[in-house]
């Protein structure tokens, strides 16, 4: 089977995932050739490789900023990783700056669903579970669960949908740039700044 | 007296104290041509309007940005003034810019003395006491007031000296700004990140 496997599809793979060359062959191979479905591999695979990574500790990394034109709206964030030589890098940087872009555009409230504060999160359950009176029980709490996984990709910087490419999230980029560098990867803290707000 | 008033003297003194041209003639006539003592004059009367000007309304300005080179260090700034003009001078902008330098350099942890959390200033009493145990007790009181002083010229903001300009506070450059632009002019808020602390 692996006689099927052009270069041109391990270019388009790594061009969607990002991943090293070899990864790529063995997934194709694995897939019969079948690029979506390597890339889904993949995925999984770096997936699971960054779940493996998650407790790794994360010393280095970038503190960046965006200033929107005017001045009205600012942003500064702290990204970590394991090492000075993946800070330094030109795709993490980048990385670091469509987060900035996205903390601007989208004015998440907190990193994780964990740090959303409680009362909050006990508003949304009450409001959701006001809007679906009247409708049968058993389908009730799978209507609020619904709305509060929309709050969460509202609210929760790693749940949003990325603004440059929305069919991604927040979460399976970093989680791509964690299978990409080898290094665990943190948003550590960020801050929005409005004008008056 | 005025004939004593040379266009140099209201030259030098605009330069010192950046006030208007009627008012730097009006200071040095008082002062009989001393330019030090005009400069006493205008900042006495520029702390006195910026007095008055505290409690005026403040919903325009400016965010701005400052990242340590290598991203190890950032500061995000919200400066307020009254008017949008003012908020697009560039006295202003270059101003705000000097508070991010200042709060990169100089770690304040809170923009005024009053928002110093009460514990750290409890504790620092009280290592200011114990430093000061066997002295006579009337100079025990002046010496704790003496170094509270010295550890809001830390972390306090508007204390500090201004790192480019150390004869000044910041508090001094804030007044004089005010007395500029002739609007009430106030550091909202800020942060410093550092890359792991």
């Amino acid at each position: 089977m692996s006689n099927t496997i052009t270069a041109k599809m391990v270019n388009d793979l790594r061009g969607i995932t990002g991943a090293g060359l070899m990864d790529c062959k063995k997934a194709l191979t694995e897939a019969n050739g079948n690029v979506d479905e390597a890339a889904t591999i993949l995925r999984k695979k770096g997936a699971a490789s960054a779940a493996k990574k998650a407790d790794r500790a994360t010393k280095e990394g970038l503190i960046e900023s965006y200033i929107h034109v005017g001045g009205k709206v600012g942003v500064l964030i702290e990204v970590n990783c394991e090492t000075d030589f993946v800070a330094r890098n030109d795709d993490f940087k980048s990385f670091v700056k469509d987060l900035c872009l996205q903390i601007a555009a989208a004015s998440p409230v907190c990193v994780t669903r964990e740090e959303v504060p409680e009362a909050d999160l006990a508003k949304e359950r009450e409001i959701a579970t006001a809007q679906v009176q009247g409708k049968p029980p058993a389908a009730i709490q799978k209507i609020v669960e619904g709305k509060l996984e929309k709050y969460y990709s509202t609210v929760v910087l790693l749940d949003q949908p990325f603004v440059k490419q929305p069919e991604k999230t927040i979460k399976e980029m970093l989680t791509e740039k964690i299978a990409k560098t080898g290094e665990n990867i943190q948003v550590r803290r960020f801050v929005r700044f409005q004008l008056g707000a």
